[in-house]
């Protein structure tokens, strides 16, 4: 999907929201789970009760995964349903060097029609180029997550420069990793190739991010079960083209057990969309 | 697999050699590949011919993922067909958050039977101990990968302590970000459950690394293909207990294109062995 034609959806709907298929078969509501395919029909009952309200669907690989080949079945089928309105994200934090990032590529961008990737940094450049290859296909590299494990690697503080000698000492100049990473990988794609994930738990750090990457999409998990304030994510992260894809899983595809799931589903998408509007007129 | 367990076959047959099974349906032989089942029959084919030499196979999940839910079809019966006595490798660089990385626990030491899976480390200590939780399953962490793009991040120096005033000047002290990984990822899990990736193309770093990491078994890639010798890590990186897995992928199961792919494949598994039995009785 062209960058115009993402942000064309997001003014059109006066909606930025990412709806996360996290799709659990233990918490599908159990009218569903004895169903031959119930992960599919889970799915296919979300999206028609939330297209209206969101842009974007996210597809988390582990949980289809999590039942074999049979899962990958039901991630194939799930991608199909979803229109081609919306941008498909394909949440699978993958990376390898080269030659395998291509097969990934292939994996997500060819066989699975998917408009996007999440990708993991920590390999470098050869491990991401082969998804940047791809025409009107996006490659999300993850900055800063929303994870208490962030504050293991992400936000440990690098040497930049340190130019103090015992005759003159300088202030050490330092930045974290995952600014480093936001930084460099910048440097490798184009505001139309590339997004961020960055996590808004950590909202205070947004005004820095977006002075770092002032043209980027960002995809921000986090909002939800996981704590963030949208309304802190919006004022700290937008920018002129509405620059964020904020993400909800749980909050939308668990907010009711029963049998009206799906419309329960759509009414707090709509919720999101409702406040989501505010922000992009104001 | 018990720590023990991979040990004894290591003693036994005097390898510590793991085959990579990184199966491209475009690489194997022309003969093989009009059958509906071409990856699996090249790969039982090759399990066969050097399951003498070895001791461990690693799967490289990119590849079959390249082929939608049939490759992972593959995927399954393949790992069904390697013995009980090799070690079961899911190459797969996953990690994401705590109850997404359960999922990817659950798809690799459940629903697949693997022995160990690989996981990136960039987003921290939840991102991981879901997959320490497994008994008798390993967690294999990148450490230093042997691609170019390790130099991107992976060797980046960190700043660890830094009491320099203007008065009193000291020198900064610094590490790897692949160090740190090493010494912090090391606190939460065991040498009997936690294995890292060390890049074999990087040899004047082992003994550094081995220094910091005396008693966990590295899984060491880049031998052959990608260029490392098997004598410098082997003289390097191993310790009492041999404590390395060394793999070869493409010098292996592409060592010939043409019907005798499979003998071929163990003649070079078998000049590897030949060679490692050497360095194991040094």
């Amino acid at each position: 999907m062209h960058r115009k034609v993402l942000i064309k959806q997001i003014q059109q709907k006066g909606s930025y929201l990412c709806v996360g298929l996290d799709t659990d078969i233990a918490k599908i509501p159990a009218h569903l789970r004895e169903q031959p395919n119930a992960i599919v029909a889970f799915n296919k009952a979300i999206i028609d009760a939330t297209k209206d309200f969101c842009v974007s669907y996210k597809i988390n690989t582990a949980f289809y995964e999590a039942l074999g080949a049979k899962g990958w079945e039901a991630m194939e089928e799930t991608v199909d349903y979803i229109p081609s309105t919306h941008f498909k994200i394909a949440d699978a934090k993958r990376g390898d060097i080269g030659n395998t990032s291509s097969q990934y590529a292939k994996a997500f961008f060819e066989t699975l029609k998917f408009d996007a990737i999440t990708v993991a940094p920590y390999m470098g450049e050869d491990s991401i180029r082969p998804f940047l290859e791809y025409e009107n296909k996006w490659t999300i590299v993850l900055g800063l997550t929303s994870n208490q494990g962030a504050h293991d690697f992400e936000m440990l503080k690098l040497v930049t420069e340190n130019i103090s000698t015992a005759e003159k000492p300088v202030p050490l100049r330092s930045e974290y990793l995952y600014e480093k990473v936001l930084h460099t990988v910048a440097q490798w794609g184009t505001p139309d190739n590339l997004m961020f994930v960055v996590g808004a738990t950590q909202a205070t750090e947004f005004d820095n991010i977006r002075s770092i990457l002032p043209d980027h999409f960002f995809l921000v998990p986090g909002v939800g079960f996981q704590g963030g304030s949208l309304a802190s994510i919006s004022q700290h992260a937008m920018n002129k083209d509405c620059g964020i894809l904020v993400n909800a899983s749980r909050a939308i595809i668990y907010a009711s057990h029963e049998e009206d799931f799906a419309k329960e589903a759509g009414v707090i998408a709509q919720q999101y969309q409702a406040e989501m509007i505010g922000y992009l007129t104001n």
